[in-house]
């Protein structure tokens, strides 16, 4: 019942208009003029909106089936992952050496918003793939790249993560999968991972396992943890998948959503695997492709929001119900539609403005990962490493509260699942728990991101707005508006991030407590930092007769909104920051 | 996998300590002593861990099914609905005359809130019928109330609410099932209700339907609607179930939660009906039973809230991961529970507060509708009656948020079914929609119940807090942390209520753009005022040496985190409302 049709008009805008990207002076994105990444993201929108999105009903439905340890994937699974293979996509942004595009991350984004909003448990597939890939690309041996890469890289095999174990989610340093060393080198690989998605399907002819597990004698806790390459068939001396390794999927998960992924349940019974990087320095790798992952996964946020959002505006537009106060908007019908009614308008503003203000938040983190990459800054790393948690911990928790508030505007139609608007929650509801559950992703934002390399990062981010404001600040049509609440969020993040550094010292819980509200609001200023560039670009572009006036009039309508109704946010979570610790901690235990 | 334990202790509290209730001078609550209250408490509390919790699960993995046009309920729910029936607990609160045990809604209200944690979708067959029994008994003639109470009472037979048809939910002035008079004084009732709950089931030997129609040739709109009794077989002479109705499940619909209860398509092809109150006045004699039903629904809200919170609780001390930041709490385990670590005890606070506070709320609630109508004092009836669209909405949309913080206590367990705690979300989200909409809560809170009787309900509200206010202003000890934010909270109400008439008069939109801030400022303040009244009788007790010290000090804890963490959030709904309608109706529908 829902439809999906790719936003290309608002993805040009963000990264001609606003992010001026082929100006940008970063390795490859001369090519990006408006034509060409027009066209690519045409062209993925079309796969995006016929192929993937006509399958997020049917895989929701049917789910995932194992049978005789072997998993099925939900019936046109198969014949879509061929279609993407054969257009190359999954292998958009990888290294040309391994048959990959080398595409800019930057579109490789853009694309994988689209394949999310129209079927995140497909995109999964090729997302955790990629991670793979990245994983492998930056640590492993050469014979190991040239053995796996080509073949991640076209999804002829996928890649999978092992961490988590029934015991053990967050703190790895429990671990307990073991492998031994065997005298040619390789490792036996033994122990039980579980919600381990696409561990197993029908999709590919090898996958590719990327498992942490301990080598005995090594360290105890996490420094004692190492990576390896565990594939599903063991490679033969062609390049092919030959001999059967020794794993199994022990079961496959019942999930509230994405059930369109199997998420299984892996049994290593001294599977045979190789070391990835160096032995007891898995951890090091597998942040390769965490914080790959985690930005993915804040992706996934905005874009379960995007594809939710544009079916309640549809259905807002649609559905006859009431009169608006003011008197009747379409006085021949037998009502008017939701859209008139001030409190639908308020839910999807929120929605709208949102999604917009994530994508060019998500788009221009793109542009630093870039950077960092092609460029080698230092600079950009370090500002995408601290931005990553709240791409990913805000994005989330933010998209899936935007996909109830789509949900609600159906009424109870909203409920039953035919509608499918339950789906999209549900299916939005995972982003905010894997990768790192978002309270994992505020411990790492404020307690070790904020004062990574003596807190410059944080001080370059603050200098960046700063900047942009005093650029600004002879702007008078933007001055009030925009310009005065960013200015007045961004000092409210300020005054967090010196309340914890002034409490936190005496007490680490101080800063612990309110890092929930920090990430949250660290989210509400990049978004408000992000409305502001889209309304200094529109009013250019309105200026300079560019483009569709109602278009660039929208942009700074949705502006004034975010800064009017969102943006304040920033100030409750200051107060709450300033509580401290006592509110939250003086509890005992025994009393909850 | 999930338990559930009744409250017993708490509701106790505030009956006893907070609300007083024995000495509210309101008919019948002179009986309302500890004992007795404690007994029915507990015998409920039992019913609903050890009868109707353990089905939960079972309701929601099998739902109900139609077959052969006949609905059957999940394995178990026939003889649990068996043993509720015979212990009297649907008549709880009803009229003796027709055989209820005539006990205060008070009670029925604390019943009922562990009735819904236990269970849903099983306690929602009994909540319908006491509305439509409750209709009937308010506007029904002599020989209905003869007729159908003592069976609705007792459970006998079911009863449902019938008002949405495929295209109007919300708006029913389009409705379109027509009641054709018959010469006998009967109608012959024609059309098709979507959405009704418990619409058909093999729990009982009669449904009794509710039924919105018109009567052709009345005026147009919402002004010709009338309610009729149709019921699933026509009572013969002597008061059984006789001949088959016209009527018919046309389906179920397959829902996100409350699989347990069965949502049909009801189609009357000439079904015989009745009328209940005057020809055309429909909506009021239905507003009797959605008023009623709104509050349930905002207990539904807190009910799920309080299993979800007790399931989170209960994995957060059990769950070893990581390390307090502080120092290990356990160091002689493999790691610390999570409840050791601030975020986590955050989001336990956040949940504790919740439920604590909307516990008190709809308690309080509950015997100002007992001295409405067991006194009729008109004010009582004002004040529950403005505070009837916050309970129902302000508790659903914040219960449904703290089962998600609940799940994500979880990890990645509470995104697997088995593990219960997606259930729980998943059965939570219908109350933010049932019974109107939350935007219609809001709408009817803003545009209707402020300014109802010239605004003397939402004054009295705000002169009850102000009471308050003066009369602890001696006390020190709760002056700083418990009665100024109280103060500054309900002044930022009184702030947005005077916003509203300033402009409202102006322009209606620059209220109703604002309405939903205020419905969850006015809970957050309701919330607060529950809050500081449990702290005075808790450092009452704690003073004269009453009860369990460590009760009564968690109590004064918990109420500090509410008013550092939680009320602050009025200043932010305040600054929302303060900046009009231009935000949210600028935008033209076609620049979404």
């Amino acid at each position: 019942m829902p439809s999906y049709t790719a936003p290309v008009r608002d993805m040009q805008y963000v990264i001609h208009d606003v992010l001026n990207a082929s100006a940008l002076d970063i390795g490859g994105y001369d090519e990006l003029e408006a034509d060409f990444t027009g066209a690519i993201l045409e062209e993925a929108g079309k796969i995006a909106s016929e192929v993937l999105a006509p399958l997020n009903a049917v895989g929701d439905l049917e789910g995932c089936r194992l049978e005789n340890g072997v998993v099925y994937t939900p019936a046109g699974f198969r014949e879509a992952f061929e279609k993407l293979k054969e257009g190359g996509w999954p292998g958009l942004d990888c290294d040309p050496e391994y048959g990959g595009q080398g595409m800019p991350y930057l579109l490789g984004t853009a694309v994988g918003e689209m394949f999310i909003s129209a079927n995140l448990a497909f995109a999964m597939y090729h997302g955790l793939t990629h991670g793979a890939y990245s994983a492998i690309h930056t640590h492993g041996t050469e014979e190991q790249k040239r053995t796996y890469l080509p073949r991640l890289v076209s999804c002829e095999w996928t890649g999978t993560m092992n961490l988590t174990e029934p015991h053990c989610g967050t703190d790895l340093g429990l671990m307990r999968t073991k492998a031994e060393p065997q005298e040619d080198g390789s490792y036996l690989v033994t122990g039980q991972k579980i919600f381990i998605s696409a561990g197993d399907h029908d999709m590919a002819e090898n996958i590719i396992h990327l498992v942490l597990a301990r080598i005995p004698g090594g360290p105890e806790g996490i420094k004692g943890v190492s990576l390896f390459i565990v594939p599903k068939f063991i490679v033969d001396e062609d390049g092919n998948p030959g001999a059967r390794n020794a794993l199994s999927v022990g079961k496959i998960e019942h999930k509230m959503g994405i059930h369109g992924n199997a998420t299984c349940v892996m049994n290593y019974d001294g599977a045979t695997g190789w070391l990835v990087g160096e032995a007891h320095k898995g951890m090091r790798a597998m942040f390769t492709m965490m914080n790959e992952a985690r930005i993915g996964v804040g992706l996934q946020g905005l874009a379960q929001a995007e594809v939710a959002y544009q079916n309640a505006l549809a259905y807002a537009k649609d559905r006859l119900q009431g009169r608006a106060v003011t008197g009747a908007a379409h006085p021949d019908g037998p009502a008017d539609p939701l859209i008139v009614h001030p409190d639908i308008r308020r839910s999807l503003l929120a929605q709208k403005s949102f999604v917009e203000g994530s994508r060019a938040f998500a788009l221009w983190g793109a542009t630093l990962i870039d950077r960092a990459h092609r460029e080698g800054d230092a600079a950009a790393d370090g500002l995408v490493s601290l931005l990553t948690p709240v791409i990913k911990g805000y994005l989330t928790d933010k998209g899936f509260d935007m996909t109830i508030l789509a949900q609600q505007v159906y009424g109870g139609h909203g409920y039953i699942e035919e509608w499918g608007m339950s789906q999209f929650a549900r299916d939005a509801r995972i982003a905010m728990i894997y990768e790192g559950a978002n309270g994992i992703q505020a411990l790492d934002l404020v307690g070790r991101k904020l004062a990574a390399d003596g807190g410059k990062h944080v001080m370059a981010f603050f200098e960046e707005i700063k900047g942009f404001l005093k650029a600004h600040k002879e702007d008078e049509a933007l001055s009030d508006d925009i310009m005065a609440p960013l200015k007045a969020a961004s000092k409210d993040l300020q005054e967090a991030g010196m309340f914890f550094m002034a409490e936190g010292m005496k007490n680490p819980n101080a800063a612990l407590s309110g890092a929930y509200d920090f990430m949250h609001m660290m989210g509400e200023v990049c978004l408000g930092y992000m409305w502001a560039r889209m309304a200094v670009a529109s009013t250019k572009s309105l200026a300079e007769g560019r483009g569709d006036p109602a278009f660039h009039k929208a942009k700074l309508t949705t502006a004034r909104y975010f800064m009017a109704r969102e943006l304040p946010s920033t100030a409750l979570h200051l107060a709450r920051i300033r509580s401290g610790a006592a509110p939250v901690m003086e509890l005992e235990e025994a009393a909850f």
